[in-house]
């Protein structure tokens, strides 16, 4: 099995809410392939994110939902402390919580945690020993 | 914001048996710069996949943690029915657990699905409207 991510999926309670978020709150683009109930936005980084009804992801996963978070956070790493407080100041204003604000991490860098309207945590994250290229993480072997 | 996702970070309730379970079981590449608790693999589609210790996560991304399953789940895609086949027989027999069979799907496509040892659901997905190239989706604007 290839190392290879292709789709993150979020479920939403509100889907309308949820797509008005990315693409207009944040400003993220939604892709034409999108269809019915199932939102797709290219994402720079090469995986894609979704968004889909919760209760239909947990049906189509065969999973058990006891609502809330489940042990999974996604991050957007940026160059600069100044980026991550302009980041986690857009991602509030359009209509997410914060849960963290930005501050100076034990691990030596800059970073907070911001919930989109259904709840699921993002850290936007200045980290100095991360290198990025083009926005992509270039991580050693 | 740009539309960047850069990690994707799972929590585990055992590190160890996490780190085996992607990295000898699924084969993927961890990257040297792991460290401590936390551990990063690099992904051929861009978006790193990191562990990192569930009950650390949570209280890093300041969040209650109810258990279970958070309304997230990740795809990987492959070309053909037989390669979903395959990589769902992989990621079983490296101790993860079948949660759906593999099956023709309504929109046309086949997929199944597992869970890692931690309960995280995955979709391999056979999808014939959507582009791979190289094995990144070329999703459309």
């Amino acid at each position: 099995m290839e190392p290879r991510i292709n789709i993150i999926t979020l479920g939403a309670k509100d889907l309308d809410r949820a797509i008005r978020y990315y693409r207009d709150g944040l400003g993220w683009p939604l892709s034409s392939i999108s269809a019915g109930d199932f939102a797709i936005f290219k994402i720079n980084t090469g995986t894609a994110l979704a968004i889909y009804p919760r209760h239909l992801l947990t049906k189509d996963a065969c999973v058990e939902d006891l609502g809330g978070y489940g042990g999974v956070t996604l991050a957007q790493n940026v160059l600069t402390r100044e980026e991550v407080d302009r980041a986690l100041s857009q991602a509030v204003s359009a209509g997410g919580r914060l849960l963290k604000a930005a501050g100076e991490t034990e691990w030596g860098g800059y970073s907070g945690y911001f919930a989109d309207p259904d709840g699921h945590p993002w850290e936007v994250a200045y980290n100095p020993f991360f290198e990025l290229l083009q926005g992509r993480l270039a991580l050693p072997d």
